[in-house]
């Protein structure tokens, strides 16, 4: 495995790559992997002849106050976990190399940015497409890869893709979860022993409110009723959001009914647990 | 020369010059082609194997109130054009292949956007800066050329294509006049015969602040006088802005003092003369 720290090197091998007539396939981390990053490089490794991994904690994504500088870091264990999934080129990018001095070009989604998560982590959106429009143009994949946990900046990055023209297949991917459903995310590092057993009742709930619509519940405020019991919010789990959208484009159901939508429906909570900001989601496919 | 009207048949035809080891030369125009136009042609024709041509009124740089809808459009003489300057490929480019229903991604540059046309036209830079997102995306271009007559576009441009890393080097083309000094623009068609007698004042005025600052005047309140008294502003000539900045990167010069500037000093100017608005600039290099 061929490991790189600059811009210039990157691009010099996924070029050579490509000028061989070997598929690409990229996956954009933050590091701090874990058996759902893992997964996306074995999905990259089925389908492509070369599989490119970034390791880059993109500040712009992070908003004042939240979780930049105490993000998780394990560059190590990082590198022997691609090694085992059989990635090809790990690049770890720096801030200085991304955002020069200067740097002003921003890239955004409109409707897509506005509900969920990005209500409460303004600007978080427009720096996560901004650091993939800028990884797509550097690595040049013929497919990318993205969890299903992070779906909404997986209809973002979708959208960024078809609305720029990027020549570059997005490819989604389940969420891996532990044993008792918790989502697997760098930030469950975060999670003492005790929010660590509260932090599963987020994947029940998503369940419970899963089961009462395929049960035939269609009333957004019933769907969402259920969730929230079964989060049962307190000092222990303080919901940031628990919502019932249209999966398509996010939109909320009209007249509060999530009936006949021709695009599934999402339930999707964030919450925060202990230290930790977690957030999870299930979509019911279009029946 | 092989025209093309689908973004799918155009990215095939690039596609296919670059897989054949070729380098392509690429020219955005919103059409209306005029001499300045052919001279981008002719420089991507000295440098590259292959140039494409887009012509594509984007409507998403154009406000509320602006000429959208009377922009020329003379797609005969624009393929003639392009024909007799060696073009290999035109591409007609159409709103609904690049605003698709539900499009929502865009791009946008804080800084450079704000002065000069930025002010006068908010949501301009954007849009340009979109479509060319796009265009760069489509065609993988090795150069792509851009007359200086823009010189706040080319800006924003250059700084798109190194922000976001996209790989194509960004070449920039002296302004084409006419015999009388005024600088070559598909909007001169909105001239009538008096507002064609009174546009070269544009030019002139500029000749005279450049004259006055190389002459020493380090003074940007006394270099922008010169240039208002030339521009004589009147009913037939409403100033919009007359401006002395950075060129660099648009910055006002700290103290009212052009001096030393590395980067060299910008002259801009936009005026309404008639129905046209017209902009003009000129660059003093540094000494």
């Amino acid at each position: 495995m061929k490991v790189v720290g600059s811009i210039e090197e990157l691009v010099v091998w996924c070029d050579r790559y490509r000028a061989a007539g070997l598929s690409v396939g990229f996956v954009p981390t933050m590091g701090a992997l874990h058996q759902g990053h893992v997964s996306l490089f074995l999905a990259a490794k089925a389908e492509c002849d070369r599989v490119v991994v970034s390791i880059f904690v993109n500040p712009t994504q992070f908003g004042p106050g939240e979780d930049l500088e105490k993000y998780p870091k394990t560059p190590e264990s990082d590198l022997e976990a691609c090694r085992r999934a059989g990635v090809d080129l790990a690049f770890f990018g720096t801030a200085s190399d991304m955002y020069p001095r200067h740097f002003q070009t921003w890239v955004s989604a409109d409707e897509l940015s506005r509900p969920l998560c990005g209500r409460s982590r303004p600007g978080h959106f427009r720096g996560v497409a901004t650091v993939v429009a800028q990884l797509l143009n550097l690595v040049k994949p013929h497919r990318a890869y993205f969890g299903l946990k992070d779906y909404q900046q997986l209809l973002v990055i979708r959208r960024l893709a078809m609305d720029l023209h990027f020549d570059t297949e997005i490819r989604a991917c389940q969420t891996v979860r532990e044993g008792d459903g918790l989502a697997m995310s760098s930030r469950n590092a975060y999670l003492d022993a005790r929010a660590r057993q509260v932090a599963p009742r987020i994947y029940r709930a998503l369940l419970a409110a899963r089961a009462l619509a395929i049960g035939g519940e269609q009333r957004v405020a019933q769907i969402r009723k259920r969730l929230l019991e079964e989060l049962q919010p307190g000092p222990e789990l303080e919901v940031d959001y628990a919502e019932v959208l249209n999966a398509e484009d996010l939109s909320e159901f009209e007249g509060g009914v999530a009936s006949g939508s021709p695009s599934g429906i999402l339930i999707a909570v964030a919450a925060r647990v202990g230290r930790a900001r977690l957030i999870d989601n299930l979509v019911i496919p279009p029946s």
